[in-house]
């Protein structure tokens, strides 16, 4: 492991990215074909996610299950899309307990397929409905081109599952489950995202409708950072739900599929690091606070770690996450260990702060003109520290949307021809009209972009489609993508 | 799924246990050999668990981390006896992304290959010592023979892998980590346990030493509730994991693995339960407490459903957790339905209780001569249900302590002649002596037993090899085991 300069974040975009989160310690390669180990830094990035959303999805009524790894290759292909979509990407256990199989299993790269077989023996009436699960695993997609936390061959992730009496009732869910997401990466990831609809070109395969949320990344790229899914009605049938409803017919739910995964982190450390290292939001930091001990002295260490612990513990008692770093090393190696590594606040602590029952506080980053450190007295510690965790996480917001905004042009009545080419070559985002139609929507493939999702707002007058120049029914998201 | 009459646990103990457990909704059969789907209220036993543990695991020093699913088969050969351990379980993944791969993959029947391949890249120095790392994770083995929860072809665990430079450091902490599990598995589980070391015969493949912990089903039978292994010092060396020492030297850290599983969700299944369903251990129940509303006309029914949220809040202030079953069934029904859920505390409350401020307690299980249901006031209601789940829990450790205590025979003076026979024919555990020498151990295989533990204990004057008949030189457990 290499533990030198970082490169430029913008110079080398992914030269900077592949160093941080190896030099950070959030992951390291592995022996497996597209895999990264997690490390335990970077773990706990994702078990902060976990605990927070999955507390979420409890309250909006989800149930967590746990469903088997391997399906029988049989079942994905029940579901002609479906198969299609998900075949190359494929997994495939051909033996086991030292024989060929009969028929092979399928590491599940998503488990619609098993989750609708046991609701077929789960649903028979409409008292059965809504049935609301989720399931926290590992899923395998043999993907060509990797790259850790945005696609790898291994991920974890969450996925959700639910059936619905109507398809009004299953819409609403999908749409519900949306609003937890796009609430946990802009409050929590302090990421501005653009939600909307994909088009039926995009859509997950065997889905109605499918809803995104794409954030931009500092190439200027989209990073579809999770997805919700409204499913084809056919899909549940082809694996036999029915239930009873109310007025005595045998109907077929309306399910709906949902799912964020560990790419989360990806986009995290995308947006927010610096040439320095990672910049960590502080809900999914492991530490929110590092305590530097500054002494010379045994006795003055003595009396530093003491007062150390006293303020961690005060800090803890408020539910706030703080590491002391005791580790016998000099004070400016330790600022740079937790620089690299985003704590968002750092305290650092000496016998003159401790005779004056006060500390120095300097978060990772600071708005522009704004201390760069502040002194604390001790009793003000909690206060101040909870105050600058909600301002540090205010800044990444605002800083990461200012760098969007100005990436993002209003093209509603510009043709291909006159954003196409920036696309291709600047990136950013561009706001089209279109006018629903797939051959114009393929007409961005020249360019290396495509639709990220239908955009929730009004057309304006005289919008016309980026392709045939029609008057436009839809304004979209274009852009280039991960 | 069929909710009919359980079969009685004394007459026909598996059936028995493999109806609870469809029938109160913890697993479903699924459509992969050998597997079972965890449904939400079987999960949520394994969410607790984790719950608890990962929290002391934490307070240990120990790390979660996450490494890849699939190994190289490679991996598993370098190290001779465990893949002789393990090559006759293992699911291999042939092809992915529709191709034949080069290398197989095998899913991880346990990490330690990968572990340590990946350690070898992190341990340079004593300085990176000791290092302390855990997963909780799914793994796959294909056994021949699967029971719901006790052995599944995958299955849900912890593995911690440690690695320390002296090897007494290495026992210390493979004996620290039993101690978790031990009062883990009698305090939280209610399941009293012998715990030892394994025999050489019975160790993990490529161990050292296996220290386990053994549990009486109620058919009188072992069995192991989680095992902690001080590793061979060979084989974190065939993965190159090497230390420069303080001394200068290169040498090879000493190595724990340590893990428990969903296996334990079986164990107290199969020691609580009765003929009216699960009786689960408070600290992991999904619902600690129900409240089932009684009420008439629609007047009642807000008054009732007012008063139950009112308490519901009030306990779960206390962190005790409640459901209402506010269903639109008749109170009979419910009492079935939380009576076959094992649900530890009921509270009835009707219209009359309401005007009382006090409502009926009545735990699953009470102690014998002791009341079956008593009034509680309101203004009582949190502390007398925090002492009633303490004294359930330790209700339950009684009474299986009781029963296994009656099973368990001492023979350390006795033959195999003179107890193989009730081993075989009446289970049990059984105290023998023993000299240490394995041809004796094999005796046991004719009645079907095995040593499932060397006891922590004193040899008691002239103890005898229960084989032999030599002077005996260690107290073992015999018993047959799962």
């Amino acid at each position: 492991m290499s533990s030198g300069k970082l490169p430029s974040k913008s110079h080398d975009f992914f030269g900077w990215y592949n160093e941080v989160i190896y030099q950070a310690q959030l992951v390291d390669e592995s022996p497996t074909r597209g895999c990264v180990v997690l490390r335990p830094y970077g773990y706990a990035l994702w078990e902060n996610i976990v605990h927070i959303m999955d507390k979420r999805f409890k309250e909006k009524g989800i149930e967590n299950a746990y469903f088997p790894l391997l399906i029988p290759e049989s079942f994905l292909k029940k579901e002609a899309k479906h198969v299609e979509g998900f075949s190359p990407e494929l997994a495939v256990v051909t033996h086991a307990g030292g024989k060929q199989l009969e028929e092979p299993y399928v590491i599940r790269p998503t488990s619609e397929t098993i989750i609708y077989h046991m609701m077929a023996r789960w649903i028979t009436s409409w008292r059965d409905l809504p049935m609301q699960l989720n399931q926290w695993a590992n899923v395998v997609r043999w993907e060509m081109r990797t790259r850790p936390f945005l696609r790898t061959s291994e991920f974890l992730w969450q996925e959700g599952h639910t059936a619905h009496a109507t398809r009004e009732e299953a819409l609403e869910k999908a749409k519900e489950m949306l609003g937890v997401y796009i609430k946990f990466i802009t409050e929590e990831l302090c990421i501005p995202i653009f939600a909307g609809e994909k088009t039926p070109k995009e859509r997950f395969a065997g889905g109605d409708a499918t809803f995104t949320m794409e954030g931009m990344m500092p190439d200027g790229k989209a990073l579809q950072m999770g997805t919700s899914h409204l499913l084809a009605h056919s899909f549940p049938a082809a694996y036999g739900v029915q239930f009873q409803d109310k007025d005595g017919q045998m109907k077929s739910p309306w399910c709906t599929s949902w799912g964020t995964t560990t790419r989360m982190i990806g986009a995290a450390v995308m947006v927010h690091g610096d040439d320095a290292g990672l910049v960590l939001p502080p809900a999914i930091a492991q530490y929110q606070v590092v305590i530097v001990p500054i002494f010379k002295t045994d006795e003055e260490k003595v009396t530093v770690l003491a007062a150390a612990n006293a303020q961690k513990q005060a800090l803890e008692n408020a539910d706030i996450r703080v590491h002391i770093d005791a580790r016998d090393e000099r004070p400016g190696a330790k600022f740079f260990h937790w620089e690299l590594r985003g704590v968002p606040i750092r305290l650092e602590l000496g016998p003159r702060d401790v005779a004056q029952q006060s500390l120095m506080m300097a978060p990772r980053i600071v708005a522009e003109g704004a201390d760069r450190k502040i002194t604390v007295a001790f009793d003000a510690l909690v206060g101040t520290v909870h105050g600058a965790l909600k301002t540090f996480a205010q800044l990444l917001f605002t800083r990461a949307k200012t760098y969007r905004d100005a990436q993002l042009s209003n093209a509603t009545k510009g043709t291909l021809e006159s954003f196409g080419k920036n696309i291709e070559a600047y990136n950013g985002f561009v706001k089209a009209g279109w006018c629903f139609d797939r051959a114009c929507e393929e007409a961005l493939v020249a360019y290396k972009g495509s639709i990220r999702c239908i955009l929730d707002e009004m057309v304006p007058d005289e919008a016309q489609c980026f392709g045939c120049q029609k008057p436009a029914t839809h304004v979209v998201l274009a852009a280039k993508s991960y």
